[in-house]
């Protein structure tokens, strides 16, 4: 007997439980609900997985390399320092070819300075506006002039060209890839020039044309400094095995929106220190105004992933859920006869009089 | 007959079909209902969309550029070196403003080091410890003494003040804004120095500021040197317009909290080449101690989208079905009268003998 | 009388309503739906949250700082340099201790070039490949020999060993750590070398052993330069206290993997520049080819939140409610008697016929 009894309970769990439904002949609600459903719908398939590819796990913690090399030379001439040949050793600052990196367009160099102290003549009156004027300082003299420049000194700088050699790496997928594409080869390398249009990948670009896309004029820049933003967007659909190419974007750093000058301009100074045959010091101090480069990789990789889409799945089927809710209240409360369908929909359980007490009872 | 009998099912698809409750007029299983349907809307309402903000896409890829420039001089003495003035140029390594700096504190002078083969004797006898003790070796001589810093060379530096440029884009919202706000002028940037309470967007800090706020004494550090992050965090609300202002945290990077010093400290050498009237190389090594600045910037945007909000409200509907769930076993297997709610939730469904049987069959 | 109408009413609030189920005696949908309900609850514990861990919070955004410090020298002898030995100040590249390094390998130094009008003549004839041949230039000369490495000069360098301290911080759990383990005192330290299996917490590594890791041979690197990418990382479960230990990985990031070599290799050239007795300038260009090291730091913390532990519950119950869907449509319109069990299910509302008319008027 008891075994019957197990197996008995054992089967009813292979019985399938299906919710009851009440059926409304309801046009009004009917259509009202059909729309919900489809509106959600089209949303979950529109949206949620066309649109914002939602069935996809993303990595967007990307790992980025970047080596710079500059190429081109100009040639400067000033009253203290004379003719001089600027290389990419003499320009770029630092040399080794980082992604953030400085190009000197105009400088200022004071040469032959002495550390000592000075009688206070002429120019040497103030060291810098917060020192009192006093009738000797000990500073390095001659003291830089004051000189506000007019145009940059190397001419030619916009025609230089740098070479971008960017790395990506995204660890979540254990996919890498190089902005140098495979199938570019050295001689396409040796004279190509980034175009949006014509060679969106080619990895060489003209200082110029980077400032003008930046929607700046280089030789502006030039006089008093700047900062560019170049940015690499690496957008990888994965599932989409090869589609994961570099996307170039540039921007301006230091001038905000409202165009307003406060934050403006690029310089700093550096130093060349010599020694004279008595082994006394003396230096070069060189104030440098430039365009400084920021090279910055940012991107997103995604691939199909069952997480996500059940997520999105689940998320999209709670609100037809909701849609449901919606179009009983509408039923039963805004409808005329909704006090007939309230009816039909919530069946009174009539228990047993004894066991209603006994609950009554305990609720007590 | 056909295309009625078609029109009828066209039309039984705008019929609304509304799940069939049962009403069981068991209050203690209602109340524990209500408090759960009660439980879930209060955690939904406020813990996920005022606290978390569900309903926002976030953008946590912030990109950003950072510039720097010191201001500050300082005189220092020693037998080796002399009296010597240090500017800007000479104690910010690299100088060329970035975000990642070091500051010259202390430093231990060798100048006039020649390259050659020197009979050991006194302080030459081993230029390392995994060499043997030999006679000759070839080496910089002098070599570098061996000394213990007291106390900071650079007495003042910890009234340098450092001026932080830093530019920032969210890139999934094309949102950009500088840590300069547009309303400051010139004139405020002249003198004002940050403050957390009177000064909080005033981009411009003295370093003893800075190392008192992450809760250490600039002179301490100043000796042996030390490394001293710089956050900048940006948590912006795109969604109330205009808020999105950068907050400054300091802390120390080189001390664990266990106060273990293992790991602290900061210092390296580098060299300046000189050549005598002979074209002979000689050099001066310069160990400089000092603090290490590292600015890094962090943050996220937020602003209403329509599928984080979609994603929270379903999975918070169906957490009121599992609260259902959760109520229905209450009801039906812990309530004395459970049995007659049972036969009443679960109506048999008594399907006509004949394809019962069919049925049967064909699950054999 | 009213007052009993409100409160029979509010009482009618803590009625507890629960949706009625046809309980079909089905065996192959009741299996069906069993299966389906095990497969979704296997899902989500064993996929969710045991191996995904959707149970936590996640803080992607690791904010890091680097320093490093090599040790070791090399000795190297050619005929424009003479006899040379190289520390860490020489051969590091810049020496401030950066997250991005470069070690010198091989170098071609031009020594003595001053810069002037030169009548061509041999090698001056042309400066670079895209000029004319003139007559006369003005250039530094005399100007770098054309020159193949054919092996590194400093052939010790993957003796060389770099210290890497790093120091990580997730802001949203408040967690800060550093690679250099608590427990290690200095005289680990002063003798160990990282080794995955033996020391893999030691944060000193020998040059040779990460080419040698990333799957190259330093000697073949060092000739011609290269780029190599040491990448930490923090993988953080927050809720087992102490779990968060570095890991290495190295990889090689100038050469694709279609061993095609046409980003491969790295130089770059500094120069340095001296004064005669008369205060002309002559500089030293050195080109350098060498190692570059790029540390990257990532990594995720994860740690208990309800938040993504509810996303997760709710849209694995929301899953469970398609399951049921899917069984429906199979009992309803895939079974032999799927006719008798819609008529069950589906109950028609039969309302009393004035409101009926009403309604379809209504709705006309």
């Amino acid at each position: 007997m008891a075994g019957s009894f197990f197996k008995g309970r054992f089967l009813s769990l292979f019985d399938y439980k299906t919710e009851k439904y009440i059926v409304a002949k309801n046009r009004k609600v009917g259509l009202l609900y059909r729309l919900t459903q489809l509106t959600i719908l089209g949303y979950i398939i529109g949206w949620v997985f066309l649109s914002k590819k939602c069935y996809q796990e993303t990595d967007e913690a990307i790992q980025s390399s970047v080596m710079t090399k500059l190429k081109g030379v100009s040639v400067t001439n000033t009253s203290e320092s004379g003719l001089l040949l600027w290389g990419p050793e003499d320009y770029v600052i630092p040399p080794q070819g980082e992604a953030v990196l400085f190009i000197v367009t105009n400088f200022i160099e004071t040469p032959n300075q002495t550390l000592g102290y000075w009688i206070m003549t002429g120019q040497c009156l103030k060291k810098d506006e917060n020192s009192n004027g006093t009738c000797e300082i000990y500073a390095w003299c001659p003291i830089e002039r004051k000189y506000k420049p007019q145009e940059p000194l190397l001419t030619n700088a916009e025609n230089f060209t740098i070479y971008i050699k960017n790395f990506i790496q995204f660890h979540k997928f254990g996919f890498s890839k190089s902005n140098v594409l495979e199938k570019t080869d050295n001689s396409y390398l040796k004279k190509c020039r980034y175009d949006e249009v014509l060679h969106p990948y080619c990895p060489i670009f003209r200082l110029g044309d980077i400032t003008k896309r930046a929607g700046y004029n280089f030789q502006d820049m030039a006089t008093f400094g700047g900062s560019i933003g170049i940015m690499i967007r690496w957008d990888c659909d994965l599932d989409k095995s090869s589609y994961c190419h570099p996307q170039y974007h540039f921007t301006r750093l230091d001038v905000s929106d409202s165009k307003k000058t406060i934050a403006s301009g690029f310089n700093f100074r550096h130093t060349r220190y010599f020694k004279n045959a008595a082994g006394e010091s003396y230096r070069s101090l060189i104030k440098v105004y430039g365009v400084r480069f920021h090279i910055m990789v940012h991107g997103k990789a995604g691939k199909f992933n069952i997480i996500p889409t059940a997520i999105s799945i689940g998320s999209g089927l709670a609100l037809m859920g909701a849609g449901a809710f919606f179009c009983d209240m509408v039923l039963l409360y805004l409808m005329k006869n909704g006090g007939s369908y309230r009816e039909k929909k919530f069946e009174k359980a009539e228990i047993t009089q004894d066991n209603t007490q006994e609950d009554e009872e305990c609720s007590d």
